[in-house]
């Protein structure tokens, strides 16, 4: 359960399809755990790019069937996005759209520049305008800007200016341009039904459309994506030293059902649970409880490794609604107990550990436990399947500052008493490291040890 | 998972609070899963009744924080309905409030009285009119009717004419009334906090509220609650031979951390899965599966009982928003697409038994399986931790005819062969009658045996 | 201008049309001066009555045309309403649709019964509920309970016990019956297109569906349409000594370029106008304006007999929107600002006449006038096209209490002085009463002299 | 009544104000008739602009006050914008607010640059990208690429580029900056009340602030307001050889109460009606209407002339409500008859002079002719009050193709056979501009001389 870590995007792209509009529909829709805020199309039919864009669910937003018609073609990207910012505002809203001197052209980005604002500042000096806050502008300015010949090489003359973290599709004259920073820090997979190719932040989105899964892009790789041909790759960029995947990739933001990085998320996360424990078993607990849903499967990995009962102790109610208004003041624990409500049936009595995914200010955490307290466990012990978070990332995880981050603040024994609970344990970098999938990528683990890949 | 099955309707009441139509929205929405047709709510000022029911889900009814300023009162009651007909219409909305010789009154209903129709037809001969299509404006002709001398007396004088199940809340002049069918065939639960009572379909209406529970409303029990006075009880019928509480309330329509008829769902529900395991094992499965969310404690039971391990192979979308279109037509299993996925690394090659609440018609669950089976499964035991469905229901669960009931037509080998699964068993009757805390209440199980409890 | 004085309805019947529901929704939107607040149909397919209402204008409420195919049949009736509480609500919106022994019947009622309430009070002490506060359900009560044979003797026994004033439509089991009350209080015309039959309070419902309007429905009339056969048309009640239409269909309520009553609104509307002129002469205007659009026609015929010009000295803004929000303190004049902007190169320096169609509180015609003093008017003679309003209406009319009628609390020398002009004078009693048009029906003028036509 | 003109946009900006986002909210209402596609504000609060913008009407875009709250600061603008496609987008709303090297501007604009196509391909070809198709965009570019110092040389810089038709306000750290073209095609107005300085695009806007109108902004003036000084006013460009404000304003755009130009408008469309009268005289006609309510005034002076009656021979329906739906097919006329009804007691057997403000297509004027016709009138004589339009708009008036204009297609004797009519005249372009106070202004007359102020 988070909340203070947000993943900002899902992207998806399709082409070949005679309803891509309605497909990248669905595939939004399977990726909008990675953004609530706004969802957008962009169509190309041929000759102009149609975009539609609005505040809300996917669901909500192409609630009308007529909207498709709006978005002829058969090659379209779309964007999930989570805003950042408190104030909603469509003006971020993605994909995209503008013209530049060869035409249309359209983006939607996953990630976080590091240096779009001084890229922007120089740009503005320049004489440059900019409409939005976000940093997929920067790069459709560079790409404008760029006095290479081919689109695809405006893009790699753009993109070499720019350091941080991008899963980018562009489209632009019939053709879906797909590409991948060169530390690899967001994902994108690729798949494949007959003649149709799409990408996209998580495989289930291909699922949905029984689009069969390929392959990840590799970090680095751009993907060129046009009718009747194959996908052409290439590695326009130099390759790092080091890859770096975003671990909370695995740890929270994708759906178990998903390939990202080209490992199985269910794996992965599992595994954590595993080795957590066997880090910081608690032997004579009578369950194992997830705090639902985005714990379940590290909480079913402790549980199997000692042998002990995995329950739903915690329950989580989904029908929250767009407008549900919450009390603004005075109740205590309440936004915890608009979500969760705990099952005495289980809990009472017992020795419960608790299986969180992590803690990032240890508020919701310290409210949770209380509800499971009231329910009646006798002992509650908190195992987090990931290390402490101590530095904010800067590559798209909408982290808070660092001094929020309860683990920069405060030992482990404090945090255990803050959250009122009979004892803590974390998972351990090292032991996040040794899983074998995690080895086989490369990844940037800056929020647990600091190092960030990107200088 | 469920389609084709559907409770009608959620109540909720409240005496003693300042914020009695607040509390009231709160308990509404942690009913939501009982009905997500209209929500509203009557509340009393100490003259008149207010009523604001509307279409939609409780958090978007109540979206408005100004709409509690038209809700004044220290005493309230509210309603949740589910749609048991296509025609969605506000006319049927609950609470009904109307006025009578004595002023105002209002009510709102779980349940389905089966002589409805014919005391409708009754009082039309004598010159009533009905602006609704629901049972509870019977029973509000039927009171204002009384020649009785108080509301109390009215209310019995009414009751004693219908048949059938109801869990039925009131509000007159101040008090608020609350009583159950003899058989006690719907749910009602009281709790407590301080000098505020409150009534409840499940008790988890409460714990948002941090109303403690304090016990079920008792079958043809009649609570008057006033305020600063004890709620008085009474037994106005004639006891039955037999209680009959519907089963399926443990089956499928109650949320797991609630009690209900006294008992908590999560137990009775892991103890059938527990005996569906004993009855029916697949010992040497690689994975138990749920349907989620309604299948996790049972499943969960099946595979404590047979130590094998509980995996989350399918994930459910919840973000499904108001206004979702789904295709028309052509694409092959898509309702279960759009509700779920398959997780590949689960599944694949993998020997799995999937549990599920309950079959209804089968066709969903033919779709899932062959989202499981396209994910890889090597072989797929389908177990139904309840018994075939053979009779329709008359007291307010929403089944189809029983020509649609797919166990009333199909043989298990034919309805496996039907599902395309490698074995198929379904929890025998009396493996259900046989679990403790079932045996110690009554219950209906009419849909599994034919056997009504209400002529 | 009117702030404080509105009619309550307009009602709109059709049979034999292949989309009646989509002509009374056109019919209504003609109507739509008439009642603002809510919009409703009810359709009777054969078997069954359909029924459609929500709060909001008519264009707004059936936006989607998907709703006409919930309204199937080829007879309608429809409804607007004007709410005359504060409180905005669905519950009294019409049509008002029951069952009752013999099946579906539904009603629209333009008028006000003065025994409504204890007629209510009656049937509640034998046990009726009532679900509305509006009359029109007291007369379905009456109707159901009556003991005659046929729906037409049981509509005359409801309505032999009536009072009050009522322009009522139903809809039973593949007939449309329309009555107006004997002293035919409030209109409604008769109007035809081959086989089709309409009727409507006002023949500009007609104009917009090219249906030929025939005549009025003559006072105390019942008409029974039927498919296939003529109009059969019935007096049922003994004649009153006197007619009573309500004078105000032709001073305010209804459209110029309806019949109302028989007689052309705007030919009557035109001689109140020439007959003030006659009575309240200003020799030496510069200009004649009007209070738009109301009062044009009046003011037209004031200037005509004077032969001065016309003028538009205030311009009206039409573009309000649903939701316009208004200053809630401080603004002086804020109201009148909001709906009119007067013209100062048509006023400044003139001595000019500006003629209104009547005068309730006297509260924006006083910001009118300062309006008009602010853009340069030298001199402002106020003339009134009807006498001065010194008693309610009970028959349907909203009309503030007495004591808020100026003309009640005020001499003609002090409402001059109240509002600021230079002189007022209203048409008086006798000169109205002399139109010819307005002696050959028989008039209600109970505002102007408080002799009411049902005691 | 027009069906195929219309202007683009109005204009508002107000500083000093308190509330300077609900003053303009109020200056944009008045000035709806301008603009119904979207509305927008964007207001600067000491360090940023906060922009508000969305489809729709004022008063809805604008319906809940706290959107008031989130555009803080004592200095607005904001715009009206009318389609011009049929793509009914959020895209080309304005105003239009971006960063720039200097920090925040917004724009707010009306009219149309000749050259912004190709100034767009310019930038284009230096590598600017462009998020909206609005010219105001091509403007903000200019400035941003301004090596100017201030921010006011910086757009006489950037307009120093530009050809065509503007009325501009800019927002930019603390000033609000309004020009106009030096030919002076779109208009602006001056408005002051104490230290509250606004400008707008009709006077109309002033008054319902109860801000005193000043004068008109000049042809080609540049006007900088800034709290606690004097509006400064320059001429940056030189003077051209004529001035050229587009006397459509007068004939149909601006609201009669408005001053436009310098001069009433209510005045000069007037006196194009009575110069209407003297050129084509209907001697003896039984009545002069008006198409409501844009030809009002004009057919007010015509009746004047010839002692004639005005008379209210069509009725317009003001409530159209925003989701009115329209028939598809079939309906003869429907088009007209929703907007209109014929008063037949006026008509009947009439000889009738129909006074409209222009022709454009002719198609709505045939389906009124014929409503007219229907409605009785014996004999129907149409007067145009401007001359015949046989060219196209290039400065902002969405005029349809020269092709489809009737008067560039049809001589005087065909028209009146398409419509149908006894007699028809137009305006003579020499009668028009003998008019005193459009000598007085010099104005663009194009559409009907095909001479164009801007090569």
């Amino acid at each position: 359960m988070r909340s203070g870590l947000h993943e900002e995007c899902g992207v998806f792209g399709i082409l070949g399809s005679d309803k891509a509009s309605w497909d990248t529909y669905l595939g939004l829709y399977a990726l909008q755990h990675r953004g609530q805020e706004s969802a957008g199309i962009a169509s190309f039919d041929g000759k102009k790019i149609h975009t539609y864009k609005r505040l809300g669910l996917v669901g909500d937003v192409f609630g009308d069937p007529d909207i498709f018609d709006l978005l002829p073609g058969k090659i379209a990207i779309g964007h999930n996005r989570y805003s950042t910012t408190g104030a909603t505002t469509i003006t971020n809203a993605q994909p995209l759209t503008v013209t530049f001197k060869e035409g249309w052209m359209s983006a939607a980005h996953n990630g976080n520049l590091i240096n779009a604002s001084s890229l922007r500042k120089g740009m503005e000096s320049d004489g440059s305008i900019f409409s939005t806050t976000s940093d997929s502008e920067v790069v459709l300015h560079l790409i404008a800007k760029s006095q290479k010949a081919t689109f695809e090489e405006k893009i790699v003359d753009a993109l070499s200016k720019v350091k941080g973290a991008y899963s980018l599709l562009f489209l632009y004259d019939g053709k879906l341009y797909a590409i991948r920073d060169p530390h690899g820090i967001r994902p994108l997979s690729l798949g494949r039904k007959g003649d149709i190719w799409a990408v996209a932040s998580e495989s289930c989105a291909f699922d949905i459309l029984e689009i069969e899964y390929q392959r990840t892009v590799m970090p680095g790789e751009f993907l060129v994506l046009e009718e009747g041909k194959q996908p052409s790759s290439s590695f326009p960029f130099p390759k790092p030293k080091h890859y770096a995947g975003c671990v909370f990739e695995y740890i929270y933001f994708s759906r178990p059902d998903s390939f990202v990085f080209g490992k199985a998320v269910d794996l992965v996360r599992r595994k954590m649970g595993r080795q957590l424990a066997r880090e910081a078993p608690v032997h004579d607990a009578d369950a194992v409880i997830a705090v639902p849903d985005s714990s379940n499967t590290a909480a079913l990995g402790y549980a199997n490794i000692l042998k002990k009962p995995f329950e739903l102790g915690l329950i989580r109610n989904h029908y929250i609604g767009r407008t549900f208004i919450k009390p603004v003041q005075g109740e205590r624990d309440f936004g915890a107990r608009i979500k969760y409500n705990a099952v005495p049936g289980i809990l009472k009595n017992k020795k419960i550990v608790v299986v969180d995914d992590s803690i990032v200010r240890g508020t919701t955490s310290r409210k949770l436990i209380r509800m499971i307290r009231d329910a009646g466990a006798k002992e509650i012990h908190f195992r987090v399947a990931s290390p402490p978070i101590i530095s904010s990332c800067f590559y798209g995880v909408d982290t808070p500052r660092r001094e929020k981050l309860i683990a920069s603040q405060k030992s482990i024994e404090q945090i255990k008493e803050y959250l009122e609970v009979d004892s803590l344990a974390y998972l351990s970098l090292k032991g996040m490291q040794g899983i074998e999938e995690l080895r086989e990528i490369g990844l940037c683990m800056a929020c647990f040890n600091g190092i960030y890949p990107v200088e």
